[in-house]
């Protein structure tokens, strides 16, 4: 059977993917005392007296609102809020079997970023953080900002910062292969959406100072027209030398190529033109920006995609799944840079020098150390950073992740 | 130990009572294929299509969003919502335990009642019907009646109907021991907030006369000072005498006395003055208006209260998760007065004229039968007033609704 019928057949047959549980038992009057009236009374005024409490005696500190419009969805574009809730459903089950947190769709009816500020903001109430999703540029840079700033849980769009993270951890490893550093890159990044900026911004955190961002209007500069104000301020500190033109054009001597535009953009010809070793990840969904066979072929050396049949799948559940285990679980007030690179250094540790070649430079999707490593080197950074509501070890944070990560 | 620790433990303990959890197995490469990326695009492309796809593949048939702003819960008033979690994390508990829904808490840090309806509105692709929960008078009217009309989902507060559904089916039974119609009967009911209003109505709307509604300020007429515009409404059509004064003075000659108020309000000489064979519902939690025991003493033939530890329990659970199980299950687009009205018959009904007793009124609230007795009777009034979506018989959504509850 193909995969259109078999994933209809598979959502039909359970009516979505999701449901809500209870942890508690309420068989018997003495149950629904405690779980209801009158005994629920008791929490909820702790909480009123002290408003942290609430960690203490419900689900927040376990609770992620998973929120869409649905306008930016896989590949599929602006297909609206309903439509993107198999994916919101989608997200939510990775949280639990990666995460082992209780992440719930939120799909909201609107294309007004200010609707889906205020919106979010009243619901702090229940949730312990908050992962944006699916909702197009240049509005998903706007709703993330103001969300940080006014909120004071973790808020995380996974499409800027989930790839960003990983290609990082996956960039780390290959410098140790071709023997290069950070900050002698060339590095040309193909798509100036959600993930392309924060691709940019977390390898030049990490010292990589030339780069270049292209989109489909050519590279990206400063003064260029048909930009949006988060390519004008990246346009600041990438590009210096104000190189102009296409993918073609700006290529030549680049020793990265970070690709998550669409698919075939990029010819055999373009990785020649590249440096010595050539790191190429071609990311873009479901078809990538040049056929991995291709790009070995023109000589690249380390190459990785978003695709499972190939090496080196850059794929998100390397990522969002441990990040926010580790956020909540020294309740962190946000997921600041340093939080994100840690998480992309524990990725990258997990490969060891032994097991380190060209084709395995990330770990795979179903490696089950990856969510509690990623968590403990995330809630010890959130610790260290001043932004964590409770002090825990490394150690503990490991145990803790790996035993809720093991039901 | 006493409820208060055993709550507070309890609560602790488990860290809250809820979870969400996956209807799917994501263990291996082809798991993830079909749960997310690439093949959840396929009923994502359905749904965008044809926007009733949602029901086939996603759960949004299953979840209902638990509503408050924490502005009047239980008897500690306007705590908040985050002091409310405790009791919407409970009410989802009960959704589950006795009518198999996916209740999901929504707390809303506000107060402005426009606030609340365009963010439930905004919420309409993720939930099948919306549980207005513990928001205060007269707003709940307000949002109640604003969400009914712009959406197209059921929208329910359960403190105003989901008591009333219940003591009209107390009610009806109570009547045929008595030996009385509604249209002869003279009710007082005690609390003219969401709860009261709703129970006037109800009854009204099965025969009842001649009703007056008393709250802190006196008896409720036309023309009265100080009233919110639901009390003006129902003023219009109840104490066409006008009487006025406090309870003493309205109770005289009263068959049925319904108390949504507060403890120990009523005396025995008011018992005394009623009718013959006074019917008594004092149902302030967890103090009644009078004690039961008293009220027998005072003559008092029936006797139903929201307590546990005396007959005839006036208990939510007994309505609001066979109410919504039905809705959902024919898709309703509301939940109008008829599939109230035969909610409450439902309830009356499983009482059967052998068990019918002045102890023995309505079922039990553990009473396994409830939930697809109403759910089957509220479905098929949906399908016979027009407002489903979906036709399904009375047997097969009672064989339906059986099947979910025995889980």
């Amino acid at each position: 059977m193909d995969l259109k019928k078999r994933a209809l057949a598979m959502h039909e047959k359970n009516m979505g993917k999701l449901k809500v549980a209870s942890k508690v038992k309420v068989e018997n009057e003495d149950d629904l005392t405690l779980a209801y009236s009158p005994g629920v009374a008791y929490p909820c005024l702790e909480i009123e007296k002290n408003n942290n409490d609430i960690y203490k005696y419900t689900n927040k500190s376990n609770f992620v609102a998973i929120v869409s419009n649905g306008s930016a969805v896989l590949g599929l574009g602006n297909i609206g809020a309903s439509a993107s809730m198999p994916v919101m459903e989608g997200k939510s089950v990775l949280f639990k079997e990666f995460g082992a947190i209780d992440g719930f769709p939120i799909c909201l009816d609107t294309e007004d970023p200010e609707e889906i500020i205020k919106t979010v903001k009243m619901m702090e109430p229940t949730f312990g953080g908050i992962n944006l999703e699916d909702i197009k540029a240049p509005e998903c840079f706007l709703i993330e900002d103001r969300l940080k700033k006014e909120m004071d849980i973790p808020v995380f769009h996974d499409d800027q910062h989930g790839t960003a993270i990983i290609v990082l951890g996956a960039l780390i490893n290959s410098l140790k292969i071709v023997n290069k550093k950070m900050k002698d890159l060339r590095v040309v990044i193909s798509g100036a959406g959600a993930a392309g900026i924060s691709l940019a911004k977390i390898i030049m955190e990490k010292g990589v100072q030339d780069v270049v961002l292209i989109n489909s209007k050519g590279a990206i500069y400063d003064g260029r027209d048909n930009m949006n104000n988060a390519q004008k301020q990246i346009a600041k500190i990438t590009n210096l030398k104000h190189k102009k033109g296409q993918l073609g054009d700006v290529i030549n001597g680049a020793d990265v190529f970070l690709g998550v535009s669409v698919a075939d953009i990029m010819t055999e010809e373009m990785v020649k033109a590249m440096a010595d070793d050539p790191i190429v990840f071609p990311m873009a969904n479901p078809d990538p920006e040049i056929d991995p066979k291709l790009a070995f072929k023109a000589g690249a050396k380390i190459v990785g995609t978003g695709r499972s049949d190939y090496p080196n799948q850059i794929n998100n559940v390397l990522a969002f799944p441990g990040v926010f285990r580790g956020a909540l679980d020294v309740r962190a007030r946000e997921i600041n840079m340093e939080m994100k690179i840690a998480a992309a250094e524990a990725l990258a540790n997990l490969v060891s020098d032994d097991e380190l070649k060209p084709d395995y430079v990330i770990p795979k999707p179903f490696d089950k150390r990856v969510g509690s490593h990623v968590a403990a080197a995330v809630a010890e950074t959130a610790v260290k950073t001043g932004v964590a509501r409770r002090r825990i070890s490394y150690k503990e944070e490991f145990e803790n992740a790996t035993k809720l990560l093991a039901r």
